[in-house]
C-alpha cells in the first residue's frame, strides 16, 4: 500500500481556545459545560473536513480556575458530539496512570460502536502532583515507573480489544446461538501492574482497536509511541526541531518492524488569521489586551515546574532552575521546546508567553502564509499534519477552515472530500486483525 | 412540601429485554451494540412520560456470551440517548468497588451538564469473582469491606459534586474573573479508602447532584440506601414482601433524620401483556419455546453461586446449599426473593425460572391486570413505583406505554406530561445545596 502520503489536521479545542485570553470573547461565556458550544465547532471542523477533534485533559483543577481549562470528561463529551457529526474523528485523551484497563478498554470500545468507528484514544501519563492528590497517592509516580505502566496498560487495551475476534458476535436468531465461543478469548494478563483476565464483554468495535495516540516525548514517551502509537503529538517550534523528532519516531517504528507510514507525527500548530498580515498582527494584540498577566504567568510556572516567583515577566527564563525541575516529572516536550525558542532568541519570559502559547509554534499571518507553514513542514517531514489551535472559537476555526483549507486543497494537500467514514480512514491506517484470530 | 405522592416508572433495557430468548425475536438481533435500538427505545419511553431509562451493569462477560447482557458501557451509552430524547431519565449502574471516585464523580456531573440534569447513579458494589479478575484483585473483597467503600466512596462523590458551589464559574468577560475562588472548595478527604484533594475540575452541574440510587438489600445495602440514596431498586415478588422491604427503609432513614419521601422504592416488576389473558399467556408460551434451557440454568446458578449440575431442572432447589454460598458474597436481594417464591409454592427449577425471572415479580396478563398489580403496590406502600422489564423489545414496552399507562392516568396515578426537565423533578426530590455553601 503506498497511497499518496496525506496531511492529516485535526483541531484541538481545549480550554475553549488557545490563547488565554480567548475565553473573553467568545458569545457563550459558561462555554466549558455548554454543549452546544463544541457543536458548533464540531460542524465547522467537519464541513472543513479535518480528520478529527482532539481534546486533552487534566484529572486535577488547572491554574486554580483562573481561565478555562478542559472539565467535561472527553469520552461523554465526544459521544455527545458525535450525534451532531457523521465522519468527523474524535480524539480523547485518557491517563494511563489513573485508570484501570478494563474500565478504559470497555469504554473507549463502546464509543466506538456508539460513533461508527471514530474515536481515538490520546493516552498520557500525568504528571502533575494535583492529580495523585485526587487519586489517594502521595506522590506522583516517577516518570520511568509511569511509562511502565503505560506501556503494559496500552498492551491490556490490546488484548482486550481483541479479546472478541470480528464476527464472534452471532445474534442467530434461528439457531438461538448467541456468540461464537471459539471466538470470544480470555486474555489471562499477568503483568507487573495489572492481572486481568477478560475476555471483553463487548464485542469488537468498528476500528478493531480505536486509534491509539501518544503525546510524550521524553525517552519513556518516544518507546511507547514508536512500539505503540498510530499517531504521536508533539511540541515543536521549529521546522530542524520537528525534523529530528519526526526522523527518531519513524526510525524507532522501522527499528521495531513497524510501517513508518503507519505511524503520523503531528506537531500542534497555533495560527492568529488575518486578512493582511497586519490585520492578523492588530487580531493578537486585540487579544493580547486581554490577558491576565498574574494567571498566564502562574500557568506558564505550573508547566515549568517553578514558582511564578521566579519569572519576572520581562527577564530571561532563570534556565539553570528550570533545566533542575525539567529533569523530574514535568512535561518534557513542552519544556524543550519552550527552551529551545527562549534560548535562540534571548527572549524574556513576556516576549516568550507571546511566541510560545503552550510550546506550540505561532503563525501570526495570512491564510496564504498559514498554508505555506503547513505545506513547508509537511513536504520537509517535520511533520504529518497538526493539531491546529484557534485563537477564539469558532472565528479562528472558521478562518482556517474557509481560508486555510481551500488553498491546501488546491495545492493538492489535503482531502476535497472525506473518502471514508473511520478515523482509520482518515488517518490512512489498516484496520488491525485481532491477535487471538487463526492466521 | 407536601405534594400528591406520585408513581414513578422507568424502563429497564438491560440484556435486550427480561426474556432469555427475547432478543431471539428483535428486529435487530445486533441490537447489543447497535444505538438505534436504544434510541427506539428511549423514544417509545419518554412518548409514555416514564420517568427514566435504566442500565444494569457488569464489569465482566456474563454467562459465557451465551445470551445478552448489558455490553455497551452506560454513561456512554445514555449520553449518545441524550441527543435523541429531551426529557427522559437516564440512570447508569456504575460499581464502586472498581471505580475511583474522583474519575466517576467527573463523568456523572459532566452527563448531568451534557443532559440537563437528566443522570442517576445505580451505584452497586459488584460480587462476582470474574469482576474482579478484571481489575487485578486475587479475590472479591468480601461484603462488609465492599459496603465500607461504597458508603466512603459516596460520600467522596458528594463532596466533589458540591465543590464548586452553585455560581462559582462566573465567566465574565468584562472583568475576566473566570470563577469566585471563595466558591470552589478543596475537600481535602482523608478516609480509609481514599485521600481525595478535589476539587472537581468542573463546574457544578445543574441537578447540583446527580440522582443517587442503591440496590443491595443486605444490610449493608439497605444502611448505605437509607444514609444516601435517593432511590433504592429491589427484588421482590410479593405484596408482603414489599411492603417489608418499604417500611424498612423508610424507617431507617426517618432514624438518620431524612424526609423518607426522599427516598423512592422501586422494586422490579416484569409484565407480560396480551388484550386478554390467555393472549399473554400465549405470548409467553411461544417465547419459552425459544429459550436455552442450558443457557438460563447456567445464568440462574452463577446468580445462586451454585454450580449448573446442582440444579437439575425438574427437582426442587438444593436449599441448603443455596443458604450457605447466600451468606458469602452474591446478591442477597435476588437469592432472597427467589427463595423465598420457591419455597412458597415448593416449586421445581424449571418452574422457578418460568415464575421468577430475575428474582422479579411476574405478571402475565391484561393492561388492566398489570395496572392493577401496579395499582396495589402503591397504594399498599410496597412500592412508591416500579422498574419494569420488558419481555421483548419495543413490543413490550410498547403494550406498557400504549395500554397500561393511559390507565394509570385515568386512574390519577401517574402523569399525563413532564412537569420539569430534570430527573430530580420527574422523582419529585428537591435539588441539595452544596454542602460546603455558607447558610
Amino acid at each position: 500500500m503506498t497511497a499518496k502520503r496525506q496531511l492529516h489536521l485535526n483541531t484541538n479545542v481545549t480550554a475553549l481556545g488557545r490563547h488565554p485570553a480567548g475565553w473573553r470573547l467568545l458569545n457563550q461565556p459558561n462555554a466549558i459545560v455548554d454543549l452546544r458550544f463544541y457543536q458548533q465547532i464540531a460542524n465547522v471542523a467537519e464541513r472543513g473536513k479535518l480528520d478529527a477533534l482532539f481534546l486533552s485533559d487534566a484529572v486535577a483543577l488547572k491554574g486554580h480556575a483562573r481561565g478555562p481549562s478542559q472539565a467535561l470528561e472527553p469520552t461523554v463529551l465526544l459521544t455527545a458530539l458525535a450525534a451532531h457529526t457523521t465522519h468527523l474523528g474524535l480524539i480523547a485523551t485518557a491517563s494511563s496512570t489513573y485508570n484501570d484497563p478494563f474500565n478504559l478498554a470497555r469504554r473507549f470500545s463502546s464509543v466506538d460502536h456508539l460513533t461508527g468507528g471514530r474515536v481515538a484514544l490520546n493516552v498520557v501519563t500525568t504528571y502533575d502532583a494535583a492529580a495523585a492528590a485526587n487519586f489517594s497517592l502521595s506522590r506522583v509516580p516517577d516518570k520511568a515507573e509511569r511509562y511502565a505502566r503505560a506501556r503494559e496498560f496500552v498492551d491490556v487495551l490490546a488484548k482486550l480489544w481483541d479479546s472478541w475476534e470480528d464476527g464472534a458476535l452471532l445474534a442467530d436468531q434461528d439457531t438461538g446461538r448467541y456468540a461464537d465461543p471459539d471466538r470470544v478469548h480470555a486474555i489471562h494478563h499477568r503483568g507487573t501492574y495489572f492481572q486481568v483476565d477478560g475476555p471483553l464483554n463487548l464485542p469488537r468495535s468498528p476500528q478493531g482497536r480505536p486509534v491509539l495516540i501518544q503525546a510524550g516525548s521524553s525517552e519513556g514517551g518516544r518507546e511507547l509511541a514508536a512500539a505503540t502509537a498510530d499517531a504521536v503529538f508533539t511540541a515543536q517550534t521549529t521546522v530542524e526541531g520537528g525534523q529530528r523528532f519526526y526522523a527518531d519516531i519513524k526510525g524507532r517504528a522501522r527499528a521495531l518492524g513497524r510501517n513508518p507510514e503507519h505511524i503520523h507525527i503531528l506537531p500542534g500548530l497555533f495560527p492568529v488569521i488575518g486578512g493582511t498580515e497586519a490585520q492578523a498582527r492588530a487580531r493578537k494584540a486585540e487579544m493580547d489586551e486581554l490577558i491576565d498577566w498574574e494567571a498566564a504567568l502562574a500557568g506558564f510556572a505550573q508547566v515549568l515546574g517553578v514558582d511564578a516567583d521566579d519569572l519576572p515577566l520581562d527577564r530571561p527564563l532563570p534556565y539553570e532552575k528550570i533545566a533542575k525541575v525539567a529533569r523530574g516529572d514535568q512535561s518534557q516536550g513542552f519544556v524543550d521546546a519552550t527552551l529551545q525558542l527562549a534560548r535562540a532568541d534571548n527572549l524574556t519570559v513576556r516576549e516568550l508567553l507571546d511566541r510560545n502559547p503552550g510550546a506550540h509554534r505561532i503563525v501570526i499571518g495570512t491564510p496564504e502564509q498559514v498554508a505555506d507553514t503547513i505545506e513547508t513542514w509537511f513536504l520537509q517531514r517535520a511533520a504529518d499534519g497538526f493539531n491546529l489551535n484557534a485563537d477564539v472559537f469558532p472565528s479562528g476555526l472558521e478562518a482556517v477552515v474557509d481560508h486555510v483549507i481551500p488553498i491546501l486543497q488546491r495545492r493538492g494537500l489535503f482531502r476535497r472530500d472525506y473518502e471514508g467514514t473511520t478515523l482509520r480512514d482518515h488517518f490512512a491506517l489498516p484496520r488491525p486483525a485481532s491477535q487471538y484470530a487463526e492466521a
